[in-house]
């Protein structure tokens, strides 16, 4: 076997490991949500949660793959639509390359590792919106749903920046997906609140918000944990090959930044609400590493300290925004996955640094340097740019979605559904049988 | 270091990491059938699983190991058959090796690594009986029972298929073991139940199923997403290679196989329960894993949807079927691994492809186009006599052990021990303390 | 690409893999120790389990990493002190490394591959603590300590036996941290323990320890299975390369040490309280980790199954014998990983094989054969200099800094917070809302 051979084993293996990673990243949202939502509820986010990634295969294989990565136009794939199926001669690469999914012919892995990698990470941004809209959405109405994220929505955002579309040429950088996978869940999930409206009892009649307590947060630090590990695998896998220095860089910058945003979420809850709150310590992580996923390849380790500490502090007050303005998320989801996402893809404008970047391998020619590295605007605003198109685009996508369902099939269940919970309603089986449960907590 | 020695590192690496995954493994049957099962019965479910894969140690490695892959004759191994310490000069491979264990001589890694890759396929057949005997068998007898499977049951059938022995010879192909290990483990779980009989008030009088609920549905769909996690292993990982474009593709065919699979028994599960059963949709997954497993290796991608459709809409009807026979099985582990694991095994002779099994490395002359691929029933044959042998050896074996365990010292717990709950009873402790639960639920 | 850089590549992904695998036993430390504390301190345990990796990652890279690695004198590092930020060319090793981590020059992965993987060691020191000083410890107090011990108490003997200094030189050998972090992390619990006194009512008026049972079986279970996985990482892991005799036989070493501590631990659990104690079963089986962990690379195959069955035995002794001295540790944390860290360090010069060494390349000339391989004292003497030595200094760092922040801030809770549970006195919120529960428990 000769040395091309190996590194093309090589890569495959990374790939996979992480893909692996990354699909695990499913049990931590799972359990995150189920244990920060109510008892009497658990199954019914368990169910989503699960079934949402056996929908995203599905829907990612039969149409999504191909409309994100397919050779096309600068706004969505034509070639190689369904099933994956177009001609290509992976592991080949660059001139070598012949096929219609060109955008990824630049990682040497073959054709099913690069679905595969892709494909949870399709995943993982169907998986956000179930938490946001839990406690009173339709099963039958968010599997829908999840089918037009992961068919249509995702993919048409892929495509532009990912898949070789009008943001990619314009050099919007984005290494894992703050905006590709993290804020367009957020704005599908933003849209899906705003149409379900809160929870019965979680506004009181004078506008204050009253506390709605998750049941098991063993579970939810458990599914914080898992997502701290899966995010190993999204952030340094992103680089689709075994670079060692790369690898070994985005490893420490993710982990670092997740760190530190503990520790000034933890210090922002214990200034705000006194005593240091438990879920706002595991969404501080979760907003960290949601932040640093886009600058990750692109920054110092330095930097990298500093987008943690700034994302723990944004995650702790952005949810007490969202409760000003009634917007009910049960798990924080907007916090974490919209406001860092957005947050982090900005954070490339303002600290990318093309020394290190080259150092790493992972420089190209169309990033800039940021604004607090040598005072330049270009890239903050192509980051800019990129965050306003997706988030219009992304809304407009998911209010005609949710909308379309809410005519033809509903959104909510029934106040009587909502009050007992959706687990009998909607499964006909309780989660903790046998267990004394309030289930009017 | 040369390119070969880099591929010894690399493949090590490769069967290291899916062995990791696969014992990982144990934590996902521990947790899908202690969640299954009932408070009261909970500890011991967890010290059942806990403990197994400890026995399968001790018991693979004294004797299990040298019975499987020793060269022996068709129907058992002779050589190096104690404490796995035969001569062997692995990695070499091919011609170059020398030693006890021919019938590993293709993979390339060292001893070790081979050995604690079987140990973990052996661990995990053994695991499959404790779900099914569950809530009324005594501590001890299991743990003789599991020495036994481990020692003895298993290595014989797993030496006529991967040892070298008879079924090898005649052509029967079971890539990563849905016959070895799953209906293995099946039909010893098959037995057992048919000589313990059904829990306490399963069957009313007039002879209709009572649900018994589990008792944690959150810890059960951890325990199913940690095993569609493992089997990236468990499958994948049976190349003992890092072969790039096979394990890129078994990757595939086990993801797409589990996700049909999970979208078939939802559906399935609606139209026959009129809601959607989380435990049907959890099953559903493990059914479509089971019955890839065979297959992964030699079946087209999009054969891979259509046996994962089938496995889905299988496992619901086998809970049903089982029930009406009175043949109780608390978590459903019948449905899954020895009606999936007989259904994937025949697989193989409906839909493989050589053509496929060519492009990715996995052909051998041996085996032969499925019938649904170009008409021809040989290799649909060799799988059935797989099929049937092992259930009359495995039946015969399993029925024997047990049969003397239930003599020497009793299968059943006391009447009252089992209505009080086995962990009091057999451990002296609770799995919940301080939480209110009802215990004859 | 060439043979040399593909062995980098390589590398780095098995330190990535295996530091990831290690980052996951945050996880298991965190369900292992809050499932066997009571339900109204779960939040509390919770919220340290997860705070102290963050803590460990600012602190290590702020202070420790250097001073544990740092080129410096016999007792600490003293170059590249801060933010680990001094020249290195890794991944040069050998004479081509020029830098002041040269300690760490024998390993080809880039830096920030080699602080991870030291990073996430650092980290479980830390964490075992946390179960030790539960349910009665201030969050604040807690978090204090945890910064000490990184960023100083770790790095300090870290740097006497793996960071060139005094330790090292006199041929003191500890694979993957039987001490380093094991009996570390042991000897800061026990002089918190003993600062903090015993649970109130743990020991009644006559002396007798009244049982004190954990709340979550299910989650203790979970946490060990993670931690024997994770262990995977941990000795596999701490070759640094991807040497496959090595990660081989360390990986059987491992596991068959676990399985066999599960199995004596059992045994003795069964015959001392007459039924197989659960919670015995799984400190066994951390017991058999802890205890192999020194020894793993330097003992053969058989040696690692004696070590497992006396670690067994040790564990269950061991809580007796503390419980005996009034010590209170709700986990059995110093049963785990300060009597076993003391016993694998020592199994070092009782069972190390220096033909088993060379065969999977870790030997050493400064290694000696064990007493039971061929009646020389030497390294066993060698091992004991070590275990008392860093005993001495780390009881004195640790009564020390505890000392200080019992004067500054207090230790312990008030009686009416600890008698309420801490998660509502600390945190404000309780870990499962809805259930009821007994929280005099």
């Amino acid at each position: 076997m000769d040395a091309a051979s190996l590194k093309i084993a090589l890569d495959t293996v990374w790939v996979l490991f992480t893909a692996f990673l990354v699909f695990f990243m499913n049990l931590g949202f799972a359990m995150v949500e189920s244990g920060l939502c109510r008892a009497k509820n658990a199954v019914n986010i368990l169910a989503k949660n699960f079934i949402v990634f056996a929908i995203s295969t599905a829907a990612y294989w039969i149409l999504g793959f191909g409309l994100m990565y397919g050779d096309g136009n600068a706004l969505i794939g034509l070639k190689g639509l369904l099933f994956a199926s177009g001609a290509d001669n992976s592991p080949a690469t660059g001139d070598a390359y012949t096929g219609v999914y060109s955008a990824l012919s630049w990682t040497g892995v073959p054709f099913w590792a690069k679905f595969f990698f892709q494909l949870v990470f399709c995943g993982t941004a169907a998986t956000i919106v179930s938490g946001a809209v839990a406690e009173r959405i339709k099963f039958g109405s968010f599997l829908v749903f999840s089918i037009a994220i992961c068919a249509v929505i995702y993919p048409v955002t892929g495509h532009w920046i990912w898949g070789g579309g009008w943001l990619a040429s314009h050099g919007f950088f984005d290494f894992a997906g703050s905006t590709v996978v993290h804020s367009v869940g957020g704005w599908c999930a933003l849209a899906g609140i705003l149409l379900l409206g809160p929870r019965i009892g979680k506004y009181k009649a004078d506008g204050k918000a009253k506390p709605i307590y998750g049941h098991n947060l063993a579970l939810a630090t458990l599914g914080v944990f898992v997502l701290w590990f899966g995010w190993f695998g999204f952030n340094p896998g992103s680089t689709m090959a075994a670079n060692p220095d790369a690898i070994a860089h985005i490893a420490m910058t993710t982990n670092l930044a997740a760190a530190m945003a503990v520790l000034s979420a933890t210090g922002m809850s214990w200034i705000l609400q006194k005593k240091p709150d438990l879920t706002m310590i595991l969404n501080g992580c979760l907003a960290g590493l949601v932040a640093i996923t886009a600058p990750c390849a692109f920054v110092s380790v330095g930097a990298s300290a500093v987008i943690g500490l700034i994302a723990g502090v944004l995650v702790v007050l952005a949810v007490f925004f969202f409760d000003k303005l009634k917007i009910d998320d049960p798990v924080g989801a907007l916090s974490v996955h919209l406001a860092n996402g957005v947050f982090g893809t900005l954070a490339v404008g303002l600290f990318a640094n093309k020394t290190v970047a080259a150092k790493i391998g992972t420089d190209s020619e169309a990033l800039s340097n940021g604004l607090f590295v040598d005072g330049t605007w270009t890239q903050l605003g192509v980051q800019a740019l990129g965050v306003v198109s997706v988030a219009a685009y992304v809304l407009v996508a998911a209010f005609a979605i949710w909308g379309i369902i809410k005519v033809v099939m509903g959104l909510r269940v029934k106040k009587e559904e909502e009050l007992a919970g959706l687990d009998i309603g909607e499964h006909g089986i309780e989660a903790y049988s046998g267990f004394q449960i309030f289930s009017n907590m």
